[in-house]
């Protein structure tokens, strides 16, 4: 997410999510901490949308009524993903969503904003031209240059290099693929990897893919046409985005094209494709399921072909490997990233970054989207490219840059960060219930009960210790008794009629207790102490 | 760990252990389950051990005594690296380790032994030719055909020719790289990486490495010496390992080459290079801690060059680039496998595993060592070479295989599985607690306290509700008295003094909760009511 200022008012582009990382226990999404804005909400005059993915605008049903609902500016696919995002939450009815046309400037106070074809690995996406006071900033959204895209929709070179010959003050540009020499392949081979792959398949053949990439979803399609396979859709997500962009002319899919469960039953595996997501080895997908000969409906049989036509994304190296090693053992071949041409990426390499700098030729650059070792490199990229190397800046999240005309200047760092969603808390958890989860998951629980007269201090009950997670329940018993006892003792050493501090006697049962398991079994659980006095 | 068995008589091949995977919470290792040797301890004739590496000798400590104490056999080095092992354990004065020299068969029983040198990643690896009474094996270990390895001794191919011209009945082979057209490229190619880095760089150089490949230590000492830098050696294993390859012989490494804690604080930048483990992004290590400006002897500083000398393990990419991105924010330059040549790997590729089939022209053949798909594509290589299908066996963890006169035949699956280490603990964990610890770690504990009247079932304490990992400790007191009240309705609704089963009440606690939470925040703690009769 990103803030322009001029004047006083605010343009936002893009407002995504990210999936929690290993280490946030628990949490199902992580949206942006926007404190900054919500007190400058009257200012945002529009919010502006580069593509539909879930990392462009994934946050905003939880983020729009705390920025004060502003319109938001996308293409029409965009525009669709995001309603019915906006629908789970009731959204939809009360947001104010326009649909832009290309090359087409709007005027928003004291900005114009014109989105421009941007290539990328989904349908309608856009770059940005912005006119502000200062001058013109060009935003790339997520691109690549693919000169024979799918839909015959190249990213506007034409107007990337009107650009450069206006002037261009401040590009901003995708830097994921930096790394990457040469070129980005186009979408269009991954069809033909469909298509060479395809007619050698006897079986049941399998494609998973990610279910924003309407590109790819057509020319699966056209690919199982063209040996005269049916197409299942599974997962929860392919079918939404499916019947969006069908709805909204994105996908040429005729009806008759489309298998429904009681069709799959009926053919033969050979007449049979079935797209589905799970292509990142989610435990609960169909497809872990299927690999696991766990789904009901759905099998895998010797002599099927699996398709995994995606990235292994990182972090999920581990559960995609596992996901290919069980479609192997139920006898199927499967064509992945490493082996086949059956991905490519929708951000662009070194060379077409080039061409990028080299057309849009801005006075300053600001490397966006990648890790951050990315915007290290695409900065040196720049700089061979000729932009003066006090001239580019990579900003951190919360890091404001200032242009005007006296040059280019860093801010104070404003507050931002990450909002943790578990169910439907949003932003409650925070580093010590993440810590106290990490505890739990390494080491288990003990619970120790302890009820004491509250006049004489005499034992009533207890100490009884339980455990989650921690020992074996059935040497649980023995063991526990064994470190009960261990308090038991430590309980007599001190007179207890004379404490009347109950946080001591927590402490000391936690101590006694920590010292014993480390000793015996070199173990830590989280020790919870309980006493009661009646 | 392989058992090859003839004659009642048994030899072992390795011995190894895994690291544990994400979802193994807590766990520290795991190692394999010998429940079937157990008993068999009196035939087990010795254990051969290929090379030094954890996934081949690390289960030794915890095993040998299990196995009956039998005699190791392997090479000098990889003995050495055994016997710091041991020594944790106190195992190593009574271990009967022996060392082997290459090509002079061993006769154990039915069985001969010989070692065959195996270049691989690290030093003094083997394979193994065994002849039994069914004829011979060939087990390749881990290998490459690495034609220039740095201590001048590449795989014996000699002698896996004569291993086909005597006739060889069962080859098993490593398959790690089976996806990996071409040739692995020769260990000597990073020397020559760092070579051409090193007199580039201006500030300190670090490199982290994994600590058993010795020749790529030796080809760092060799690099810095080239350019005037002294070594300092940081990480435990990485100190160890060099301690005992250079008493073995394997590292040749002066004094004067290495710096201590006193000589770097005193030298520049330009006259240090920093050798240490860390590679994996490992959260306390030295070069994370470094990396998070966390450490107190070392730093990184501007202009600092960080050469990741290793191969992004599976499981590990996110924390290694977590770990590039926090090197480039402290200033660094950083050299890792995606983008130099600074890593090469030491199991063979398609080219050399074809080189291998054609050499030894098995009758039979097994693949090993590698992910299920590995073992799949190089059945389909060995398919390929001439081994006929039926003479080919994928066989998973206690699967045996029969090979005789009569020919090969599946024998029926045997007892085998993994054993959990947790502190002390080995192999007292299972599923259960492993399934708790996962329910902690996602959603953390609420504990329920009720005391009641053993006659009357009148409630004399509580419920008293505390959680942990669960809600933020600043909502949790209102969020959890309304939940307590919610406990009390329920209560209140069952006449208590009619009931006397208490299980019953526990089990009513917990889907009241269950239902108020699931309703309130949509979360899922694992629910511990405790009842307490008084």
């Amino acid at each position: 997410m990103l803030a322009v200022e001029a004047a006083g008012k605010l343009l936002l582009i893009d407002c995504g999510l990210m999936f929690p990382e290993a280490h946030m226990l628990g949490i199902d999404l992580v949206i942006p901490d926007i404190s900054v804005l919500r007190e400058r909400r009257r200012d945002i005059l529009a919010i502006l949308l580069t593509h539909g993915h879930e990392d462009h605008i994934g946050a905003l049903p939880y983020l729009l009524e705390d920025l004060g609902s502003p319109p938001v500016y996308a293409t029409r696919l965009t525009l669709g993903l995001l309603r019915s995002k906006l629908a789970e939450h009731d959204l939809d009815k009360t947001a104010d969503l326009r649909e832009v046309e290309l090359r087409k400037p709007i005027a928003l106070g004291p900005f114009s904003a014109e989105f421009y074809r941007a290539a990328h690995s989904i349908v309608d996406g856009a770059g940005l031209i912005l006119q502000t006071p200062a001058g013109q900033i060009v935003h790339t959204g997520d691109f690549k240059l693919d000169p024979t895209p799918v839909d015959g929709q190249p990213t506007d070179l034409e107007r990337l290099a009107a650009c450069g010959d206006e002037g261009t003050l401040l590009l901003l540009a995708d830097s994921t693929n930096v790394e990457h020499e040469g070129h980005t392949l186009s979408e269009r081979t991954v069809g033909e990897a469909f298509n060479a792959l395809l007619p050698n398949c006897s079986g049941k053949v399998v494609v998973a893919t990610f279910s924003s990439n309407i590109h790819r979803i057509q020319q699966v399609f056209d690919a199982a046409a063209a040996v005269g396979r049916k197409v299942l859709v599974n997962g929860r997500s392919m079918v939404a985005n499916i019947a969006i962009a069908r709805q909204l002319g994105y996908l040429h899919i005729t009806d008759d094209a489309l298998l429904d469960l009681h069709g799959y039953r009926a053919a033969r595996p050979e007449q049979i494709l079935l797209l589905t997501t799970g292509s990142q080895g989610e435990p609960r997908s169909a497809l872990s399921r299927m690999a696991a000969a766990d789904h009901k409906q759905l099998q895998i049989e010797t002599g099927d072909t699996v398709i995994l036509s995606s990235k292994f994304i990182p972090g999920n190296e581990k559960a995609i490997s596992n996901l290919i090693n069980q479609l192997y053992r139920r006898g199927a071949q499967v064509f992945y990233e490493t082996t086949s041409e059956v991905h490519v990426s929708g951000h662009a390499s070194r060379d077409e970054l080039q061409t990028l700098h080299s057309l849009v030729k801005p006075r300053y650059f600001v490397p966006v989207h990648g890790e951050y070792r990315h915007l290290v490199h695409h900065a040196a990229l720049a700089r061979e490219m000729g932009t003066p190397e006090d001239n580019i800046f990579i900003l951190g999240n919360g890091e404001p840059l200032t242009l005007s005309a006296d040059g280019a200047r860093r801010e104070e760092r404003v507050e931002t960060g990450r909002v943790f969603i578990d169910g439907r808390g949003v932003g409650d958890l925070g580093a010590p219930e993440l810590r106290d989860r990490s505890h739990l998951a390494h080491h288990g629980v003990v619970n120790v009960i302890l009820a004491l007269n509250q006049a004489s201090g005499e034992i009533i009950y207890g100490p009884e210790i339980f455990s989650r997670g921690f020992v074996p329940e059935e040497d649980s018993e023995a063991y526990l008794a064994e470190a009960a006892q261990k308090v038991r003792e430590m309980l007599a050493e001190h007179s207890l009629d004379a404490v009347s501090d109950w946080e001591e006697i927590r402490v000391e049962v936690r101590r006694t207790l920590r010292r014993f398991f480390n000793k015996t079994i070199d173990r830590r659980p989280l020790i919870l102490p309980f006493i009661l006095e009646l």
